[in-house]
């Protein structure tokens, strides 16, 4: 395992600025023993140009080379050895179970992709044939498909190491599109980064790709050289909410704005209905206690909110629910910053007037305690939004309404969200209509009688959600249907088929299945 | 016929700002009998709040009548007498064949994303269901649709005063889509506008639906209020470069960003390979000739800026291309503003070092004459691009180039287009791949052997194309892709079946092509 820490451009390893930093242990704060160099502005475009020329064979390479690419970066991800693993966890102070199952969601996310490629209706096929005896005017042919859109920078989060970052849901959707990447390593995990971007290259090396199909870039502020950069089409983030804004802002303030897929803040709402809360309440509670908990409370789906109603079964549930949380031990988080954060964010939650804090788990320096806040329900509705400000780690806030009528009067006022769970009984369920229609406007994902964390990678995921859950309800950074947020349309009309892209050719070489005039088919053009 | 002149707001007509404004003859400048209420602040409010009210029944209703409402629209519109006809040919100069087969063209749109909604697969259904006994971690049942993304502004176009205003694609791809529509009726046709938000009016009316599915506000600068209206949640906008930018902007600064697909500015190059010009020279400078002066030049797909290759072969193209633009008569443009521009645009070009007009039509008052440039080859890729500064009307410019060579490494350096044409004989096809390629990234059409006026509308049409030619290349304004930019997805993890949406359900009620577990179905859920 060799740690060379610069930057990864056109398959060479090259560092010019001289400045350079370091990587730390998530626990104890200490500096680890390699050295990262932070990359030039001609560093970062010289990343972004060989990415925009190996566009251009990348992107028209079969879909089975492609398919199989993926299958070899994660075959070289799965290869990487213990002493990996140890790094990981000394970087990011996640236990050695999460890696190893981080890890292995991460490749199966490349192996879900090849798929994805290999079935090749993301090429969204449609062909209109020519009808030359059509009045007042003939139709020509025309035939569309889905290109990737160009060279996709890539902005990993310090909280999944592996699975949302350098091999992550985004890079994997970009390549699954066609598009090269340039990625910006978190810094919170550098030395984890290079390991993976290692991978990544070996792979390249082993497809015979253009080198350029993977960049990457060390350092602090890279990020601006890198989304201004006129060969970046579009730009895939997770992380916070100011820093995702920022992205946008400057992708917007391009001399051609590109479109950004920034995934950053969530409370993700648990509504509690009463008689779930009789029947079940305990379990509830305990369920509850360890999603909020769960790798130190450090999810995008982490439920900051839970909502339930004004009565006895809330008041024995958020008692069971305090004696779990306060029975959760401190935890390492990610870096010494990530902990700061998380310390002033509960101080804002303290002195929020009208919340008080119902429990707090043990404490212990260097480490994170669980907490759990009770908030007025007014504040729900209050200017600002004070109980939907994320607060990222182990801690909640409970709000108590008075009934569901309330509940559905205040949902649309809610800020965007990734998810929003229910816990309810069958026989509640039924009067749940109104709240769910307003809950679908509001989130990207609706959950029955489960909690928000754990995000399965499939076809139907949507991660994703009104702003400020992302910076574009219409995309999702989990699941298969993310590489649509790298895809364009373009339309050939009138060309011979031997010049027509093969997924639109008569004979349909691919076996797509294609809208033809207006029918599905998965057979050739009819004569 | 009568032209009320207020704005259209939740089925009233409202007026309360007491500024007013004409709308005028295309021809003569002369004021029309009509006074319009410039909107109010509060007016664009109460238009937006009531579409975001009316979007909470309008997203649910039954597919068939979502449908039959955008039919409804369509007859209503077809029902439009002989009056309307001659009150859109004085707002815009146009012909009463050109506003007879625009309206067919809008009204068959309509039509066409009637049976969008009908075939449903715009919903997007995929099904993950459980598995219970998955290790480590069982599976849930996660089931995703795209639903609407809330209330759309419609920003239409001058020169489609009916295929791309009031009614036009982008607010039957957001009706379509289950989006309720407020449109900022363009001050160019005024009257116009205001009829066929009568029409809508009167189908929304017939449909039963909420009247806030559809709002209009008229005035100049209202633009700026909607656009910052919370409500809104997506902006379509047909029109020039520095209003569809601004709009952009203006959606970007908002606290919640939102998508703006703005169709700006193209300049539709036309290549022509020296074969195709030794066979059929004089056929094509005669069909050139029309494509860039039909509608008096006042298409998006106008071409303006044609290329060939050094010789013979060219020059006498350009002889009998000279020849054909000056024998086009002067046209009436839409309005004093669109003539204006357009010739300060001929006087920027006559004044750019190593530009020369070679052709120039008859001349008359109040009328654009056509106009041809030759340009110094080297401009293309001179900084500014000054030869792809769109001018709005009957004029083009010819540059030869010396080889394919030559085009092939210029071609990624142009700015996005909606198109790009190319005339090439058989035997020649064959050596244009690598153009092909480097034209597919920079358009959003390729087109073979025709002119770029004339957007079908199907299925398979692009119309967008990467920025300047959009502010967005994944969308398309023209054909049934459109209704993709007024969709997001959303996801149920856990749900009953009989609290799922209807595309959801195990017996897929709706019929629709499914992806269940990774592969398309028409039928139920298996068991």
């Amino acid at each position: 395992m060799e740690i060379v820490g610069k930057q990864f451009i056109d398959g060479k390893r090259v560092a010019e600025s001289g400045i350079t930093f370091s990587s730390y242990d998530a626990a104890t704060g200490e500096a680890l023993p390699y050295t990262f160099f932070q990359a030039s502005e001609s560093e970062v475009r010289a990343a972004t140009s060989a990415a925009f020329r190996a566009f251009g064979r990348y992107r028209n390479i079969p879909l089975e080379e492609r398919a199989l690419f993926l299958e070899t970066i994660a075959a070289e991800i799965d290869a990487l050895d213990d002493e990996f693993v140890r790094l990981v966890m000394r970087e990011t102070g996640l236990p050695e179970a999460r890696i190893r199952g981080e890890r292995l969601r991460t490749t199966n996310q490349l192996r879900l992709f090849a798929t994805v490629v290999r079935r090749g209706d993301f090429l969204g096929a449609r062909i209109d044939t020519a009808l030359p005896k059509r009045e007042p005017l003939p139709r020509p042919d025309i035939r569309q498909y889905q290109v990737g859109v160009g060279p996709v920078a890539v902005f990993g989060a310090s909280n999944f190491p592996l699975a949302f970052s350098v091999a992550g849901g985004d890079t994997a959707s970009a390549l699954a599109a066609g598009c090269p990447v340039v990625v910006k390593a978190h810094s919170g995990h550098s030395a984890t980064a290079e390991m993976v971007g290692q991978a990544i290259t070996r792979a390249v090396e082993r497809s015979t790709l253009p080198a350029g199909v993977f960049g990457m870039v060390f350092g602090a502020g890279v990020g601006r050289a890198l989304v201004l950069a006129p060969e970046i089409k579009a730009v895939g983030f997770t992380g916070s909410l100011p820093g995702g804004r920022a992205l946008c802002d400057l992708a917007a303030s391009r001399p051609d704005p590109i479109p950004v897929f920034a995934e950053m803040s969530s409370i993700n709402p648990v509504i509690l209905m009463p008689q779930a809360l009789k029947a079940r309440g305990a379990a509830i509670a305990a369920g509850l206690a360890g999603s909020v908990t769960l790798g130190a409370g450090q999810f995008c789906t982490n439920p900051g909110l839970v909502i339930g109603f004004q009565g006895e079964a809330f008041e024995e549930f958020a008692r069971e629910f305090a004696r779990a949380m306060e029975s959760k031990p401190p935890a390492v988080m990610l870096n010494s910053g990530t902990l700061q954060s998380y310390l002033e964010g509960l101080a804002r939650m303290e002195s929020t007037p009208g919340v008080e804090r119902c429990a707090a788990g043990p404490g212990e320096t260097k480490r994170a305690h669980t907490c759990a806040f009770r908030a007025d329900a007014r504040l729900l509705s209050a200017t600002g939004h004070p109980l939907e400000e994320e607060v990222f780690g182990p801690s909640t806030v409970l709000v108590a309404l008075e009934n569901l009528h309330e509940l559905v009067q205040i949902v649309p006022t809610l800020n965007g969200q990734l998810t929003a769970s229910l816990f309810a009984e069958e026989q509640e369920l039924a009067g749940c209509g109104e709240l769910l229609a307003a809950l679908e406007h509001r989130v990207g994902r609706l959950i029955l009688n489960d909690y928000p964390t754990g995000v399965e990678v499939c076809d139907a995921m949507v991660h994703g959600g009104p702003y400020p859950a992302t910076s574009d309800s219409r995309g999702t950074s989990v699941g298969t249907l993310a590489i649509d947020r790298y895809l364009r349309p373009v339309c050939y009309q009138g060309y011979p088929d031997q010049l027509l892209p093969l997924p639109l050719q008569d004979a349909n070489p691919l076996g797509l299945r294609r809208l033809v005039n207006g029918q599905w088919s998965e057979g050739p053009v009819p004569a």
